[in-house]
């Protein structure tokens, strides 16, 4: 964590009745967190004078730095820059460079000012103001309380240039120049959140100090950071995360570079590697399998044909499966999945066939085969395996389950994993 | 506005460094608004134990009502019921209904409870639990300096059937008796929220004051809500609503009596009412359309078989469509999507088929035929229609779209609709 106390404040009716979902508040503390300043705190208020007023004196009181975005607008419910004169004990003046940028934006756009837009040039005395490059608001710097108070528009991109461009510019002069920041993101499935922190503390409980360790769930993923804040560390933490990597192996899926690094993702990067197809038989999943592979753009080049076969007839009329197998061994069997898969392999000519049967419920299970019930068959001509296990949970919980372990025995299958994964143990 | 000050305090690391957009927040002041009570401020706070305990207290002291969300996990970072207890002065003791929902909550899904689970159970002593259907966590709920404080997990599916079973209806209970409120919920799809608002105040600019009009988005389909506040504006009301049922016709899917009113849904139930069955032909959809019907509990019933053809060769392979009418007209073609259709139906034996074809990108497109292009055909084997259209926007945007505009296709078909949609005109 910095020791710098960084707080946000928003303002408008629309974000705290939920008619708008706030990206703004993740959006500054992903940017301010790039030069090592994480957010403390942050409050969320209607329009309401008072109100901005009591909060502003205190978050300042509490805050090295407060941003407050919002309220900056040309409406009578944009009051940011009236709490803040009160909060600061400061009269509202007309300020000459904000006039000057109103009447130059009007002159970009062919339009005249009108009262409400002059409003906007209405600001606390002797205050900063910051360039808004798109926009009419001009964005507001003061100190109060020994804090710096940074106001913004709530137009995203707006904000976006004036905080990339001013803020975080005038924020880094103030950085003490030795804040470092590393952060190491790795993708991991098959073992829950509670789990694999057990884990982690069990096999790593000796991790040294300057070494911040992470967990993030984002079912069906969970993702592992570890982050330094020193140079020095740096070293240190690359040797863990080898260690790390051998104790987890193929439950890592890989390093997140980007937003997220998915198992469709890892299944179809595996595929376009070695250059080979795959093809989907879906019983219980009807179809989620094949979607989530064709959501990839590029699809086309590993994927060509998927079935679902949801009734009896059609897996023997579109995968050849024979009819004394699911009489005699049922539809959810691992005849069946076997017949199903290498049917799917026959028909489609791909290299890699997945292929799964089960019973997603809530009805249809027996004791036999109770609800939650699933086989599955994955691999190529040579090499067919299969799995079966019973997921406990709801409809939906099922098929997603299903679809993960599914896109995760066949990712292991092309990497030729020898590494039993810990949901199959 | 309300007058009871009802107060939001969330935690969670993720929420305040923008690894994840908090949706919980805005779902939360959406259902409490329904019973006519506002939040007026919301706090997020970082996963730090004192920071909480000071964040409670102060809450607390101000509102009538806070909800905690967030923090009630098993691992080290969900502080939630301990700083709870500190801020009440309370001891932490083991919670015996507690534990016995974990030990149920364990045996539904085969696992075996851990160290971390059990201290899901370390409660605020002689609090009041509050059941989660779904998941581990048990919510809170104790007195605290007046005010009712509630605390509900962060995963929105477990928080919403908390808030929605248990907790607004502890709420509506401690409203004032006169207070009545009635709402209709309409759900639409095939008109945008903006233009489905401009065409309501074109139409309806005259509707009595007594009903407030409300809308929401949720993609793809946008809920109309009407609300009185008095029992003699109810039969206006239901007067208005058949006005409102005219004017928007069939882009209305239905009330909405519990959580939601989907597409699939409706499908389903047109399918399941006349006796019919369905099959899906898909290219550029990849399954997506199989999948949303085969989430629906008893899909059995009205889907047997879907073909996911996503190359040319499985097309023909699998559908019969003439290699000369791949070749002549291509893929994304009215008369590919129509053998594509007939194909289906032949094979699968349905009564009723959805074929669709199109260019999902971001690349494949040309000049003819941009990317964003598609064809879809729908009916039976007396009755086969098309339609195409163009979708602008991302991969996945263009695959739920497409998605959706062949579920709202086949429901117009079911009901023998003679209008035109909204988004085909």
């Amino acid at each position: 964590m910095s020791i710098i106390n960084l707080q946000l404040l928003l303002t408008g009716n629309e974000l705290i009745n939920g008619d708008v979902i706030d990206t703004n508040s993740a959006y500054i503390a992903k940017q301010i967190k790039e030069i090592g300043i994480d957010v403390t705190r942050r409050v969320t208020l209607a329009d309401n004078l008072m109100g901005l007023v009591n909060e502003i004196r205190v978050m300042s009181q509490q805050a090295d730095i407060l941003i407050i975005n919002g309220g900056l607008g040309p409406t009578s419910d944009d009051l940011t820059s009236e709490a803040l004169a009160i909060a600061a004990n400061l009269p509202l003046k007309e300020n000459t460079k904000a006039i000057i940028h109103l009447q130059q934006w009007a002159k970009n756009r062919s339009v005249t000012l009108d009262k409400a837009n002059l409003k906007q040039a209405l600001l606390p005395e002797h205050c900063h103001i910051i360039h808004n490059k798109t926009g009419s608001a001009v964005g507001i710097h003061i100190q109060l309380n020994n804090c710096d108070v940074f106001c913004t528009p709530g137009v995203p991109s707006e904000l976006k240039i004036m905080l990339n461009e001013e803020i975080i510019p005038a924020l880094q002069d103030k950085l003490p120049k030795q804040e470092f920041l590393h952060t190491t993101r790795l993708q991991t499935f098959g073992i829950g959140e509670s789990k694999l922190q057990m884990l982690m503390d069990k096999h790593f409980y000796n991790l040294p100090k300057n070494i911040d360790i992470g967990y993030r769930a984002h079912s069906p993923t969970v993702e592992l950071k570890l982050t330094t804040h020193t140079k020095a560390a740096l070293q240190l933490k690359e040797e863990w995360i080898i260690k790390i990597k051998q104790r987890l192996n193929d439950h890592i899926l890989g390093e997140i570079k980007g937003d997220d690094l998915t198992l469709p993702e890892c299944v179809f990067n595996q595929l376009l590697e070695k250059k080979l197809t795959m093809t989907t038989a879906e019983s219980c999943t009807g179809g989620l399998i094949a979607s989530q592979i064709t959501e990839l753009p590029g699809a086309s080049q590993v994927f060509e044909a998927g079935y679902v076969t949801y009734s009896n007839e059609m897996k023997s009329k579109m995968l050849s499966v024979p009819y004394l197998t699911l009489e005699n061994q049922g539809a959810v069997s691992q005849e069946t999945v076997i017949a199903m898969a290498k049917g799917a392999l026959k028909y489609s000519q791909a290299d890699i066939a997945i292929a799964v049967s089960g019973i997603a419920g809530p009805t249809g299970g027996t004791v036999e085969k109770p609800t939650g019930s699933v086989w599955i068959a994955y691999g190529d001509n040579l090499n067919m395996n299969t799995q079966h296990f019973i997921i406990k949970g709801n409809r939906r919980y099922f098929q997603r389950t299903v679809t993960a372990r599914c896109l995760d025995l066949v990712r292991r299958f092309l990497l030729k994993s020898e590494h039993i994964p810990h949901y199959l143990k």
